[in-house]
């Protein structure tokens, strides 16, 4: 049987650890965190940054995402598909909503010299996050050098190296 | 061709009025302010209680709500379908998140002696709202007062009072 | 392994019983009842009525209703949401066909001095029923009569004497 | 602007014209008919049958349907996919219920002396039909006749001669 | 945990048998035989063709198929619904690609003197065959005489002689 | 009104264009090219690559991809979302088939020292393309040097270097 905790969650009020090389923590709150979200189509998250933290280019695989910033001021962009490749931004303050399509790369920017943070709805219980960096040079095993340096215009000793580095996750 | 105000929207920092008989007001950012939400499956909305202000007894017709508390308590319940209407209810704090299915009558109430904001993701680009007492009472034209009596256990007499009285719609 | 009993249900020629203050009686005929429908988002009803019998404003959570009469005249209606709450109504007879859209407030009464009859198609294997008066006055446990009396206009003694009545399903 | 003419049809009781080879007629109540029902998936049809009619095997490409029996006596039944193509037959009276899922092919044949009804719910604002017979025999201009002689273990003869004939569509 | 195994399928390169009467053969790649293809929405098949074969006419309940010919000629066509049932054809030389809309009737026909060879995706993890043949006569137990002769305008002799056949599924 | 040419496209038989730095080149065929495919939720895809040439890592925003060989060997794989990252993949021989799950980064390799050629389908009929590299180092304007520094971990010169250079779009 069902009950009030099954659709509840608590701490979104806590700022994430933006102490880490991004300088960003996303806090996600999905069917994962809470069950009652099951088959609902929707899910919440809260985006830390640090001053000139970033929250690096990824995709939802599965959902659209609308935000809002509560504090701070973001730079944040989403890029078209293929052919056109076109970058669409704004400069975010606080109250200003943004919308990032489905399946686009997309990131979010502190341009400001304060702590920004922002709520954001995404359009599944289940979105998903790519962070483009970690899933094309952190993947494990990783992916032929071959490949990526052809696909990225690298030599294979920068492939290398980006492979060996460590990539962190700023998702919770 | 889109371009990125087409994604953009800008005032969700600011409070509704809440002057108003309820003490509450709601502020949506849905496909009607921002047209590239078209097709997307989700929208926002800003949420504002004067102390023991109400959003009163509601219902989204096409899609679920997660709710974040950024400011006070809240005391907020849904009403799960016939034939058992169980109330499941919680008091949220800053940072807690609550879900309300999708179709399912739900309220909110500011339980404190402080003004309460908070944010919520809805499920629809366009996901509607019906506040019942609205919908029953004040319905344009009326419906049937035998009908209603019949309905709600009241008097003819209680029921024409309720359908001449002003029934506000607290959402933007 | 599927049968054909598991696609067949029997009795909807069988009037509801409407010997209740509600003077109606709905028989669904839905995945419960027919454990072949899931997934195949579909279902039948059949709305039954004395005299002067009003089937009370309530919604579908999860459904669409398409509604013909088979005996009798029934007087419906349908509600639009916010902000216009507008109210479209019918006077239907033998063979009239009516449509009240998913999610939205919508009744049926009887108009005349016999019984009425009529049967419904809904758009989803379980699309659930709730009863407005119901949902709101009889939830177990009790919704705050504060917020109620806030939100309906009413004193506390008539909320508190509403939410003390015994509020019948007339779903089957 | 909306209106309730937009949700209404009128017509239903009257018996569908059976005086044609098939001793049947289905009476279409679709978004053809009641546009309001545009994207809400759910539409409605009445089946005449004089005694010994019937509605032959036939699919709805975009939708499931749901018959209850209003009057007389029907053999109803439909086939399964590739490989097993079980049959599931019921016969039912008069307040029976039976679903035919999306997609395959179906047939209701009137048992009795007395003229049948029946009314269905299609889980489509648009489900469109496909009578067997009407589209493999009767397509205009004709399938190769060696391709149907083929496929139908038939000599071309007897195929010619199917496809010379006057294929009566009874759905209206 | 899921594995690379799971994605894969080997031997979509082998001709299907067309040793049979139709002289054709499909190789299905479904969910049945990918599990990682479930909720997936897609899968493909093999289309081989003696000189001459024939796929018959047969529908997809759950998915449009998009074909394109690796090898020989094909003619193919597909039946639009009720009331039209207009057939659309084209002959397909290797590199044409056609579409067979989602619960339409279609065909295959190798035109040529050479085996023909396609590749097709359908929308669907898993689409469904119907081969109408095999499920009108080949029903098991069998469809009622009295109906299949009435529907295809056949004496029951015929209809018996061709229930009495061996109705080969050529999808493997 | 609806034609057979609405449903067909020629030419998939026709290598694409490998001479570029890729070595590879896919061909679409979706609604773009076939405007019968508008809602039917299915597309097809022909990859070529000359040897060592290379599909490089990219999504499918609205798509799940199901690919067989032809001809050639291929090194194909997919990523897993965050946290796990995990790479799944296989060597495709002719007849080999392979599944790239909605929006996951994948890429496909030619291994082998002649030219290869696959097949697709593609789940929507607009499945759209995303080019990692192009869209993260190619997109017009370009995003930040300093945003693609830190989530690259890359110094600026050589991000200011990628975004210098030309990034070519193998799909047409």
């Amino acid at each position: 049987m069902a009950k009030a905790e099954d659709f509840f969650f608590s701490g979104l009020d806590k700022s994430g650890d933006t102490g880490n090389k991004l300088e960003s923590n996303v806090t996600q709150v999905n069917v994962n965190q809470i069950p009652g979200l099951n088959t609902l189509g929707i899910s919440l998250a809260r985006l830390d940054f640090a001053p000139y933290g970033v929250n690096p280019p990824h995709t939802h695989p599965r959902g659209t995402e609308i935000l809002t910033v509560l504090e701070g001021t973001l730079y944040v962009g989403f890029v078209t598909s293929n052919p056109n490749n076109q970058l669409f931004t704004k400069v975010l303050n606080k109250g200003d909503v943004f919308v990032f399509p489905q399946g686009l790369i997309h990131f979010q920017f502190n341009y400001g010299k304060t702590n920004a943070v922002a709520i954001a709805g995404l359009s599944s219980q289940n979105p998903g996050v790519i962070t483009i960096a970690n899933a094309v040079f952190g993947a494990k095993p990783p992916i032929s050098d071959y490949v990526l340096a052809k696909a990225f215009q690298l030599d294979k000793k920068t492939v290398d190296w980006l492979q060996a580095q460590f990539w962190m996750d700023n998702n919770n």
